[in-house]
Parts: structure tokens; sequence; C-alpha cells
């Protein structure tokens, strides 16, 4: 069950990302679940990850690395998440870097690992490094649809956007995959993201972007409001393009922003669509609010609240359930009746009450779509924050009261 | 769907006590749905109510009127929240008390509201008005068990304690019932609870008891993180009882305190046990904290966690999900090392990573019970808070995806 089509596009090849997949069968025999990424020596990488404190072995390895060397190859396993698996779980991780470092003749440093799957579990170090010899024996620059579906977990689709633009008459290539799809919330989650571009970027505007655009896309999406161990969201810049270094005041810099925006929103709404049992792809914009903190506790409070989101999943527009969660988000001195929540362009709540213009038939009319957005506007302020959610579902109970069995 | 026989007791009655139910069709003709708790002149009733800002009518009339004068009823309607009904709301709220107090003799300000059901509808004040006579007539000391019953929305199952004691030689009664079973969260919930005693308690020390015990019990529990807009818990003291003012400085005090308490906490532990689609009653247990709040926000977000949740439906020992909800707490500079997590008896989790000890055998055997404790170490100080909680059931999504159709 996934919200909308959901189809991969035509993946443009990046200059300088090579792809390799592999089989280690870690869960599934057979399954493609070793995904490698080479990069051209001139190669720049940033990235945001996980805050949850108990961040997994890969995670902690992959901050540590990035900070030693330029990274030359990103090495993803599904099927283990090997998180909460101790000193063991470290040394597995370096064990993994150290294997495909040698083999690849590069430094251990040099390697990313990320992991995706089972928390709790130790990690097969055995399978992982016997498939590495496959994994780097395809790799190429075309293989990204491949490397989509083997980064998925309970995904029921793959996920990718790519996009060509010109800058100053040099042609610019972005590419990226995604996978998720529960334990979904800011801070990042059991999602993993990988954007490409050949853009030559100046490393700490590199950081800039992978920050900024992490933020405002990866880290405003939720399912469940569970945020996993082991989530990175990772910026690649190759610099193979035949263009100059993009610094941060080069005037080609918003145009290659807005494009790579695009692409992160794509990927992590795609992430959303996908949620573990969604039926509907929900957007919450708060306005008129004081300040960021609030804007947030608002959207968060009413995109995690199980009786919305099940009211979601029978498209019931129960605008009392919104109300009562608005109420209880902890804003202080709420002016109920200056507050105003719409349900796509239907007023719900005005003066305190159901708007004296609504019927249930313009309510169920919006909540019969697929995509649904609920706009509140607090009315004491002027900031804004939107926060992409999904229903909730028999399918959610169903796929996590199973998932390890 | 519920945890435990939960069986009604045989309720003592309470002098000065007495309780009238009538059927005014709110919701569905013919259901008992109008609870009035007639109470003895020399009363004094002291209660909570929900945080929720976006509080109902009726929760901010009857903070009013206890302000004004000893309550001589309580009016209670299920079917019917009056909640975000805005001013017509409080006309309404305001208009039942006037029709109960001119048909019992007393003051409008002598009448506590309650009304507990779907958010956001007009009261029907018409039926409720007209099933006020059946109720008055119909008042009696031994009608707690209907009582129970009549307050009910999506319960499954009436709830109630009661108990006898004796205080320097007078005996003393306690009978409560209380009403969930969904929007069930910290400060009040859709949560009506209704404690007497025939004691004579000094009215401060009256307060200070239903704060206090409201607080360890009532605001102690969580179905779905949902706070209602119209929750409360009142204490009623009527006096009847034969023996001397309790106040502050009796030394029968901290033996009826102690009696009060079990009766609290065995009504809010049957809400939680009768929550929307519960399987599993679950106890989390958060010692070694540095202080309350980040207690209490550990015990809170593991025990909103929706995959924890499934999990324990699931009876999946997934600790995993446990330690991961525990990490995104939000507690500053969290020890993972040091930490424990317990299941029952058995060490989930030691050293950082699964407990040596640990096999899924003895996981499971805990998992397998109807009654789950969930004891989390944070092992840097010495403060502990318990929350209790359920399971999340593919039922708690079809009451809620199907509660207003």
């Amino acid at each position: 069950m996934a919200v909308g089509p959901g189809t991969l596009p035509e993946f443009f090849p990046v200059a300088g990302v090579r792809l390799g997949i592999a089989s280690a069968g870690i869960k599934k025999p057979g399954r493609k679940d070793i995904v490698i990424f080479e990069l051209a020596p001139e190669s720049r990488v940033a990235g945001i990850f996980t805050r949850n404190q108990f961040c997994a072995a890969p995670v902690t390895l992959s901050r540590k690395h990035l900070s030693v060397c330029a990274p030359r190859y990103l090495l993803v396993n599904t099927g283990n998440a090997n998180a909460g698996t101790g000193q063991q779980g470290m040394a597995d991780a370096v064990s993994c870097c150290q294997a495909l470092a040698e083999k690849a003749g590069v430094a251990a440093e040099a390697i990313l690992p990320f992991s995706t799957g089972v928390i709790g579990e130790p990690l097969p170090v055995g399978k992982i490094v016997a498939a590495l010899p496959d994994a780097l024996e395809s790799t190429s620059e075309v293989r990204w649809a491949e490397a989509a579906s083997g980064i998925m977990t309970t995904d029921t689709r793959p996920k990718g956007a790519t996009c060509q633009l010109d800058l100053d008459g040099h042609t610019v290539t972005i590419s990226g995959i995604s996978k998720g799809a529960g334990m979904i919330r800011p801070n990042m989650a059991t999602m993993l993201g990988f954007i490409a571009t050949d853009a030559c970027i100046e490393p700490e505007l590199l950081q800039t972007l992978a920050s900024e655009l992490g933020e405002g896309s990866f880290n405003r999406i939720t399912i469940d409001g569970d945020t996993s161990t082991n989530d990175a969201c990772m910026l690649i810049a190759s610099g193979q393009y035949n263009g100059p270094e993009i610094t941060a005041t080069s005037p080609a810099l918003p145009k290659l922003r807005e494009a790579l925006r695009a692409i992160y929103l794509e990927l992590a709404h795609a992430i959303v669509r996908d949620g573990e049992g969604a039926t509907k792809f929900v957007t919450i914009e708060v306005i008129g609010a004081r300040d960021q903190q609030e804007a947030l506790d608002v959207a968060y409070t009413v995109a995690h609240s199980p009786l919305v989101k099940t009211a979601l999943y029978a498209s019931d527009p129960n605008w009392g359930r919104i109300l009562a969660a608005v109420g209880r988000a902890g804003v202080p001195d709420l002016d109920l009746a200056a507050l105003e929540i719409f349900l796509g362009d239907v007023c719900l709540v005005r003066n305190g009450g159901r708007a004296e213009d609504y019927s249930e038939e313009r309510g169920q009319a919006v909540m019969d779509g697929e995509e649904i957005t609920i706009a509140i506007d607090l009315k004491r302020g002027d900031v804004a924050e939107t926060v992409w959610t999904c229903d909730f579902s028999h399918d959610y109970v169903t796929i996590n009261a199973e998932y390890r069995t």
C-alpha cells in the first residue's frame, strides 16, 4: 500500500559515481542487499546523521571517517542495522570497511559504512565480506535503479529522483535514491538518502547545503514519530562536470540549490508516500506562529496523533481530533477564538468552534482525496513550518507486528 | 478486547451520595447516557481537569461553579463532549445546569456538568433536559454499577472500585467509577473518574488529595498520547460518616490516603486494561533518573512509541525498539554503556547491547504474558517514575477509524 504511482525515473548517470550491487543473503537468500558507491578521487561528501543518542556503529564510524579523509566508497547493507550491538558492533563495522578497503586498494578511513534493518542482531560480517568482490566488479554509472532497490527494507517500492540543469553553459546532473519506510521522524529515521551531483562544490558549502536541504526535507517527515538509530542522508559532489568550483558567492549557487532542494523534497516525500501502511500523503502547514519551535510543536503533535492519523485513514473529517491535538501541543496562551484550521481549502475551525460555513460534505470531499493538506493558522506571529506525514492504517500494525517474524 | 477479567465489585453505598440514571437518547435511542450524583448538603468536592488548552465548555463551567459554592449535583452525559462548540457550547452547558437546578431546587452554580463523546457536535440540550426528571426520580445510594455503565463511551466494560476501612473506630466507605478508553494520556484524557467517600475531609486537604492522588494515577496512564478536551476526576467527601473532620494533621490521614490511593490506581489501571484494542497491560518503570522530567520523558517516549506498542501487540521481545525509543527521549548525555533495560525479570540490554545472558526464549516467555513490565534503569540518579499503558492493535485502528460512522 502506498500513495501515488511512485515509478522510478530514468536516472541520469552522474560522472564519477559508480554503483555496485551484490547479494550477501543477510536476511533473505538471493536478495540484493549490498550497495556500494564508488567515487572518483576528487569527490567530496557531506551529510547529516540520526540524532538518536543510541546511534548505530556504522553511523559513529562514518562520522569519524568523514573527518579523516575524502571518502572513496560508501558501503550500504540492508537486513541488519548493526545497532544496539555494543563494542562488537563497532568491531564488525570496522571489519567490513577494512575488507572493502583492501580489495579496493584504498585506506579503511575512505570507506563510509551504512546499515539498515533489524536492530540488535550481530552483523553477519562474513556474508558481507564474501559479497564485496561481486559488488566491486559490478560497479557502473548506470545502476541507479538497481541501487534504489538494493537499499530497500520494508519499502514497497524503490525511490529515486534525477535532473539535469544548465549552470552558466555547463550541464550539471543530480541523481539520488532514498529508502524508508517506518521509524521515520524528524532528525532522521530508518531512512537513508544518497544524493550525487557531478558539480564541483567547495567543501564547506557542500556541508552547508547537506545540512540546510536535509533539515527542510528529510528532517520534516514523520511516519510514526520513531527516530531510528541508523539514519543518514549523504550529499556527494564528484566534481567531474566541466564547470568551475561553486562557492558560497557563486552566482550559479541559487539555481543549483533550488535544483538540489527539489531532489531532496522528492526523495523525502517518496518515503512518506511509501510509509508503512500509508494510504494518504498528508501535508501539515502551521502558519502564524511566534517562533519555529511552537510551529513545529503544533505540526508534529498533529502529525503524531494516532487519533488524527486513524481518522485520516478512515477519510473522516474529524476536525475535533485535530483541534484537540493543537490544544495539547504545549503552546502557551493559544487563542482558541482566533485560531483557524483548514482541510484543503475548507475552513474547519473558526471562532473557537466549527466554522459556520463548514459542512460534512465539503470536508468529506477533501478527505476522500489521496493527498490532503491540513493548515493551522495560529494567528499570533509570522513563522511558518511544514511537516509531511501519512495516515495510520491496519497495515501499519500488521507490518510492525510481524516485522521480525 | 480488554486485559483481565474486569468484573465490577459489589459496591458499598456511600452515605450522602445518591445516583440517578436516565436515557436521553443522545447518540443511541434507549441508551442510558445521563448520570447524576446527588450530594448531601454538607458534601465537599475537589477535582482535577484536563490541561488541554481547548478544554470543553463543561470543564470551564465546572471549574467556575466549584469556585462559587458547594456542589449539590454532578450532571454527566455521554455521547457528546460539547467540545469545540464555541460560545453556543458554553450556553448549552449553562442551560443544562439551570434546568437541573430548577427541578432540584438548588442554585445553578451548585451543578457541576461533565460531558464525554464526540467533539464538535452541538449538545442536544432538549434531549438532556427532557431526561432530567427521570434521572432525579431514580436517585438511590445503590446504583453505582448502573452509573459505571452509564458513563461509558467506547469502553467495553464498566469500571469500579470500592472499599471500607476503619478509622479510629469509625467505618469509612470509598466507592468510585471511571471510564476511558481512548484519547488517554497524562494530564487527563477522555477520562472521567468519580470517587466518593462518606468521610468528612477538610476542604483544602480534599483538594490536596484530589491533586496528589490524581497525579500519581490518572495522570500516569496513556493509551495513545492524545489528551482529551473533557477530562475530569472528582473526589467527593459527603461527610456523612460519624467520625471527626479529617485534617492535614489527623493521625488517621495516612491510612485514609492509602485507601484512596488504592482506589485511584485501581480505577486508572482499569482504563488502561480496557484501552481501545488493548491486549496487554504494560507497566513502564524508569529508575535511576536525575529528575522527574527525564524519568517521565523516557517513560512516555517508550509508552507512546508505535513500534514498541505494535511489538507488544505481537508479543515480540523487540528490545531494539525500546532502546531506540529511550535514545530519542531527549535526555542529555545518556550513558548507553551504563543503561539497563529489563523485560519482567529478564535483562534485555546491558553494556550498550543485548545482555549476554539474554535469550529470545526468556524474553518471549515474559512477552507471552498479558501483564508486562518494562523497567529502564538510567543509572544516573535516584528518581523513579511509573507509567501505565497498553499495546497497539488492529482493533485500535478499527475502533478509531470507525468511531463516528
